[in-house]
Order: structure tokens, then sequence, then C-alpha cells
């Protein structure tokens, strides 16, 4: 189910949509040893016009030196481009790691001719190993040789900034504004340390339509916090997650505070971001199930967030799902020490559609059917009030354990 | 290291203790069927004398119907009894359960010639089954005809009480008083949907001091306090969680308010709760190893706490510990991301003995060898304050996704 987008009122997906799919974009890759596989791992998004540009990122108190640099620059009117290496997450790396950041900006800057301060950064992978720089400047050079606008370079560098990722992660929509039309494209990874709050996922989104950073800053805000900050692998927040969009106003659109055109562009903005994250919940490590917790009734958001959030963090009932069996005994315990206020005979629960639990008791339906699908639905309401949230998981797995003790520093 | 209990001052650990190593106290076990293995599954202690009784319990919302019962109970001047059953949690079991638990005492009090009042109620095992009542009536009745001071029905019913644990938990302490000796006896089971908050552990304490219900019900809070609401296996907060325990007073030494035999008795208490805790988390399921999280530096106790649990819940910390790779990014990343409000550059953290991570930075010691025996240390200051804390929990194999995976409702 995250593989296709579906049309709303004043939008519809794009197929095959990519971070291109918006005008006056370019976008290059290269591989520069960083992953010791020799896969690509580098990726330079370029736009053509300076853009606004906004970001949101890892609330960790470790935040790596190129979340560090993004705040510091972020929103602009006048960005540039980003540049992505995976492979080394430049986290917990001090003074050097800052002054890396600053290097791979300066070097894009005069490889564009602009100023370091229009290049935003963005890193992935092993924390508190410092860069290579030589292997990066190698990098970018040849990442900025490739720069293309065809689609294919889209395709290359959705590879390119992927860690345990099984799947690239990408996609676009058209949003209808005042019989014109802009467009909203994107491309992601995550696959483990991923909880978002504001994981290490990183997302990059582009638009034609024009608006001021500060717009952008609020709209890429409100979306994040209903898709990328709605999604859990492991619980684990890590320190580089970003999400940083550029504006390029190529197509004259211009998106007012409070306006139709907004909330026009909101919904394609924000279909887009669920799009992604749904996607990278999907390919957690060692998953084979994407799981959507659906929380209703709750007495408010914080009360629906917290039940949603222990129901996807919990061990047992992300095993269940694995073994695809419907155990609603773990889910109604983990909404029990969640932490809301609600009447434990007023709760309800449904697995796909089948309601399994309803007045403080089984029903005795069998729920079997929701669990044998690539995805799993599980509805809760909580009958204290009319708060609702959505998150997304996955299933835990024994090649989960495998992926993350295996793994060596 | 759960096995050996230290002296200390006033103290001392007895060899092969259990929960009848305080005088007073006799046990009985029986095997009704409720556990599909045919193994053992009730449990039986009693009181010769009336006891002052206290008990601790799950702050999940879906407290089972034996957790109502003993919370409505206690703390009493007048327990003669308690029942535990293991393989059905009577949770989620609505009045019928409620029903059932009452029928239980009401049956152990006639064998007893008691009140149903006298007899706390305890059970572990699957959500949302009814008792089987024919079986449990038969069991508790075998279990009375079994009633016995020796240790080897101690033995006998610690192993009555597990579900997925693979040891039994015991042991027992002397404490010293005013020349004087009481003993303090315990046994506790608990392996999954571990993270007391009072987790589904079950503990049961005796002692032959003597003690008004409300000295006891306090000095047993703040015991749990800093031992069994100190460890997780898996964030997973029981339906049954409950932690009684019995004073009957027999020597005669008096346990008063505010006294040095008191601070004598909670040193005593405390020791074994901890010991049965550690022994909890060391037999986590699929655990290979026992992990303790010491916090030092912390702002204040709260801080402490979410960062211990932060980094205690982290399954990629678990992962690793489990692939023995002292993977000290993974640690700080989870300090990073507990909330507890520190600065990242004051920040350490030594493995073993070993400190790997200061001012920010890693200090390239290697910690491998602190990774590779049956336990783990990790040391983390935060450099903020002076509240501290230890947690306990265990690393995450294979096996346990095999275990919650392959079970099935």
């Amino acid at each position: 189910m995250p593989s296709t987008i579906c049309n709303g009122k004043n939008m519809s997906a794009l197929n095959d949509g990519s971070i291109l799919s918006p005008a006056g974009f370019m976008i290059g890759s290269a591989s520069c040893g960083i992953k010791s596989s020799g896969n690509p791992d580098i990726a330079l998004l370029v736009a053509r016009e300076p853009c606004s540009a906004a970001g949101t990122y890892t609330r960790n108190r470790f935040a790596a030196a190129p979340v560090q640099w993004c705040r510091s620059l972020l929103p602009s009117d006048n960005m540039r481009a980003i540049a992505v290496n995976a492979g080394n997450a430049n986290a917990c790396t001090g003074e050097r790691g800052v002054r890396d950041v600053q290097k791979s900006a300066s070097l894009i800057a005069d490889l564009l001719d602009c100023h370091a301060e229009q290049v935003g950064v963005a890193s992935t992978g092993v924390i508190g190993k410092p860069l290579p720089m030589n292997k990066l400047d190698d990098g970018f050079r040849r990442a900025h040789a490739s720069l293309t606008a065809d689609k294919t370079g889209a395709r290359k560098a959705e590879r390119a900034i992927l860690t345990t990722d099984t799947v690239p992660k990408a996609g676009a929509v058209e949003v209808s504004i005042n019989g014109r039309t802009c467009r909203i494209g994107g491309m992601a990874k995550g696959s483990g340390m991923i909880n978002p709050d504001m994981a290490t996922m990183l997302a990059f989104i582009t638009t034609d339509a024009a608006m001021r950073p500060e717009t952008l800053q609020r709209l890429l805000r409100a979306a994040c916090e209903r898709s990328f900050n709605r999604i859990t692998v492991d619980g684990d927040t890590s320190t580089n997650d970003t999400v940083l969009a550029m504006a390029n106003g190529v197509t004259g659109i211009h998106i007012t505070d409070s306006s139709d055109a907004e909330k026009s562009f909101m919904q394609g903005l924000r279909t887009l971001t669920t799009h992604l994250a749904r996607a990278i919940a999907k390919d957690g490590e060692g998953a084979t199930k994407l799981i959507e917790i659906k929380i209703t009734g709750a007495r408010d958001e914080s009360d629906a967030e917290r039940t949603a959030r222990a129901v996807a963090n919990s061990p047992l009932v992300k095993c269940a799902v694995h073994g695809e069996d419907p155990n609603w005994g773990r889910i109604v315990c983990a909404a029990g020490y969640g932490g809301a206020e609600f009447d434990p005979a007023s709760l309800s629960l449904s697995l796909g559609g089948t309601r399994v639990f309803e007045d403080g008791l089984p029903t005795g339906e069998d729920a079997r059917a929701a669990f044998t699908g690539e995805s799993v639905c599980i509805r809760l309401d909580l009958g204290a009030g009319d708060a609702r949230t959505t998150v997304w998981t996955c299933d835990l797995s024994e090649e989960y354990i495998k992926i993350n003790s295996e793994y060596h520093t």
C-alpha cells in the first residue's frame, strides 16, 4: 500500500514521480567508497534558481554536524543545493565534524559558483567516525559532473542515499491551483534507528511553486508532524534525521499564507510525505509487513499519540504480527500501559475490519485473515473523546536481530 | 551475578534460601492442567499465624481480576494465604474473572478455615481466557494437601509459578536486629512482557519479623521502586504484575517506624528484591546476557530514569550487546533521545571499566572485552547534576522473536 498515492481533490499522483518531477531541478550521484559495498553513496540536488528552503530535524541531543549546519541556515530564501552522503553520519565527531560540513558546503559552492551558506548538507550511516574528506571531495566533484534533469538521474540518486534500506523511496504529486498546476516531488531513506521525532531518515522535497521560506517551513513542519513523525521501526530516534524542502517558484504559482492555494498545496505535500513515511515503515529492517495503527476516541491528541506509540513500539505486538497471530491481548495490554486516560470497559479493538474486543471483553471473532497480508490495520477506539491519530510501523523479525547484532563497529 | 547476594552490615545471604526460610510458613504445589505441558501450575503459600500483608501492582489500566482483588484487600493485618496459578492470567475476563477470583479465595478459605478476604490471589499466563474453574478447584485442593515447611516444597512451588522462564528465582536473607535475627525470603517469576511498573512478573515475600501492615506496605513499595521497577525485558508492562509480602511476626522482632531496626530490615528487603529482579532480567525471553545500566550525574532522578530506560529499551543497544559489539554510538544516541536535560559535550560513557566516550567524542579505547561475559555494565555520566539510578535489562536475540512470533493465541 505505500506504493500507491491516492488522488484527492485538486491533486493527483504522478506515475513514476520523483524529486525531479517539479521543473528546474537537477540531480547527480556518485560512488566515492564510503560504503564498503562500493555502491553509490553521494547525491547532489541542485536548483537552477535560488530557492525558498526549509527543514525539520531530529530532536536527539546528539544532533549530527550536518543537522547543526542546516539548522543554522534554514529557513532561507536563497538555497541552491543539497549535498548528501550515505555510509557515514558525521555524528559525535566534535569540532572536526563541524569543519567537515563547512568544507563540503564550500566545495559544492565552488562548483556551483555560489556561497557555502546556499548549500544544505545531510549525512547518514555510522556514528562517531570522521568523514573521509578526500573521498568525499572526489565524490562530490563526480556527482556534480553527472548532474541531470532526467529521471534516470533521480533513480540513481534514490539508491545512493540508502543504507540498510532494501528499496528506494520516491514519488511526486501534481497540485492544481487556480487552473494551473505545480508539482511536489521527493525521495527518502530510512530503515533502522527509526522513530522520527523528526529517524536515521532523510527526506528531500522539491517543488516548482513559489512561497516565502517561512511559509514553506510552516507547511513542512505541519506535514512532517503527521507523516514522518508518525512512523517508528524500533523506537530509536537517530542523531541525523533531516527533512529538507526547496521551492524554486519556476511555475510562478504563488502559495500565499492562509489561501485556498495553500490548502491545496498542503494536501499535496502531506500526501507525498505520508507516502514516503509509509514506505520507510514498510522497509523497516527485517520487516515483512506494514502495520497501520489508528487510534480514535482519545481524550486529546497527546493521549492518542502515546497509545499509538505504545502499541507501535511493543515488541510483543510486532512479534505477533510477524507470526500472523491476531493476539488482541498484547495490543490491549500495550494500550493499557500507554498512559492515556480511558475506561478499559469502553475500549474497542478491530483488526482488519473484525471487531475482536469490546466492553472490556474479547468478542470471540476470528481475525486471523487480517494478519495474513502485507499490511495490517489495527484500530483502537478508547471511548474517551474525539481525538485521533495514525501511526505506521512494521513487524519485528529474526532478520532485524540478525542485521543489528551481526553489525560490528 | 544475580545468583549471589552480597552480605551487608547487619545482613547476610542464606545459602539455598527460599520463601520458607522465615519461620512459620508452609507451601504446596500441584499440576492441574492449565499449562498444556502438564507441568505444575498451582502454588499455595500459607502462614500458620495471621500476617501483616502488603502489595504493589501493575499500573496497566487492564489490571487483571486477581490484581483488583489484592488491591481491595491489602494492606491487611489478617492475611493467611496466597494462591497462585500460572498458565492463565485471568485478565480481560470481565465480571466472570472477578467472580472466579472470589471463588478461588473462598475455596482456599474453606480449606484453611478462614475468610476469603484472608487469601491473596495472583495469576500469570494467557490473557482473555476464562479460568478453567474445575481444574483450578482440583489443583488448589491438591496443593493444600501437599503443604509443607520443607524447602523441597519451596523448590517445587518456585517452578509451578513459572511460564516462559527458564530458571526458578528465589532467595533469602537474614537480618540482625538488636542482637537477634529475623529472615526475609522470596520467590519470583517473569521473563516476557517485562517492564514492571510494577511486569508479567509475580513475586512473593515472607518474613518472620513483626510490623504494622502500613509499615510493610511502605517498605515494600520503596524496595520495589528500586528493584522490580528498575528492570525491563521488552518495555511491555503486563496486566498482572504483582508483588505480595507477608510478615507473620513469629520471631517477636518488631520493626517500628523510623527505627534502626527498620533501616536494617529495609536493607535486607531491598537486597532480596534486587536479587529477584536481576534474576528476572537475566532470564528475559531469549536472553543470553544481563545488562546493568548505571546513570550518574543526572539533573534529577526523573532524568536519570528516562535516560536509563531509553538505553535499556533500545532494540539497537540490546542487539549490539547480543552481538558482543561495544557499539557506543547506539548507547549515546539513546541517551540523546531519552529526554533528559544535559550538554552532549559533558556526557561520558564507560563499558565495563573502559571509558569509550567523553567531551562529545569517542576516546578510541577498545571495549570489546566488556561485552563478552554473561553480564555487561554500561555507565553513563550526564555531567548535569548529582542524581543517579540503576536499571537492569537483557540482550535481544533471535530467540526472543521466535518465542513471541511462534506463540499463537
